[in-house]
């Protein structure tokens, strides 16, 4: 399968569309390219203006599950993969994936921040294969923007521009 | 306007100095250089040694107001500015201000995290431009060094050593 | 003495071993290059498969004391270095730390995040010079993988391979 085949892949699995620009607000931007470097500003699992996945994580009751945030951080790292394809002109100028930072809206006790990261990872290993292979960083904070349960930034290596 | 004027425009409307060398203690340092890349390290808002705007974030009485916030997210942005001008020998001479990590002293339910980057996005475009127009992380954070409501780092691209 | 023995030096100072392979799962790695610039993952104050430092650090009763996190942020340093010296052929390979970011999994009042900070910076210095000489974001955060008190990534520069 090319990347794009793949991209489609877990773009079916989740179940939501990420074509179409990614727009934000205020005087900063979702991407920026500085030489071969690109660094996306830092995602939150919106599809449209629906953030899909909110609330603290955690195993009490009424809190966000483990579970849903791994789609949380899933739908992250495709909204980071789309900037990255719209911004490249396609996935294939996608080098590899340098550094990626995963934010979790924890609970006081949730420990399994690496977990959460793991379903991110796990996307731009199967979209990318080895150039999806990158260090990452997973943290667990008190709040995210419009109290998202995931945050995730990245700075990738693409190839010249074509 | 020069950039310099925009800087000086900005440190008026503020209201504080940013002139001067600033200082940092501990076996780090407050920019370092690699290449056309500067990276900027953690900036509370301090003006002197007063940090001008502590504690919490959130609308409960007691705590930091989002105005609030967003004045130390502006002092922070102009400290940034003020250690990339010494180190560049001028404004003049940074071609892309690249990431922007704003880290927030939040309440519990403070989601307003975007909106104290604002504060800061706003015054890199207002000084600097479209160079000034970066990719931007914001979250909530726990605690900060000193108590400080706000924290920002940044990377950017400067142009060759004149 | 050299840097390798100044490594070894800290290394006995701490009293645990950096040696060896230090492995981690999932669909990431814990370095990654990219021409001259080194990233690399979260760290935690692990030794082999034990986190030496657990808990929320702060001054009541049950925390982790600003003396232990200073610990964990000494381990977490090492075990930066000892990965950027594995992945360049020795430390000798290392010509400048750009950024380290030190998480610490704060208290609600717990302020001294610097202090943590310094103590990593410090592990810097020791076994770098100036080289060592990084810029830096202290942050307190609410949780960390595995109940740690302190993770440390970081981005450097590296000599060309030999």
């Amino acid at each position: 399968m090319t990347r794009e085949e793949k991209f489609q892949t877990a773009t079916t699995e989740l179940g939501h569309s990420f074509e179409g620009e990614i727009k934000i607000g205020g005087n900063y931007t979702s991407v920026v390219r500085h030489g071969d470097v690109v660094y996306v500003s830092g995602q939150i699992p919106r599809v449209g203006n629906t953030v899909m996945v909110m609330g603290r994580v955690g195993r009490a009751v009424g809190q966000t599950s483990l579970a849903q945030a791994k789609v949380a951080a899933e739908i992250c790292a495709m909204r980071a993969l789309a900037l990255l394809r719209q911004q490249s002109g396609g996935l294939d100028a996608v080098t590899q994936i340098l550094r990626v930072t995963v934010y979790v809206q924890a609970a006081e006790d949730f420990t399994q921040l690496s977990e959460v990261g793991d379903a991110a990872s796990k996307v731009f290993y199967a979209v990318l294969g080895e150039a999806g292979v990158h260090t990452r960083t997973s943290v667990g904070v008190f709040q995210l923007p419009k109290n998202a349960s995931v945050e995730l930034d990245l700075i990738a290596a693409v190839s010249a521009k074509v």
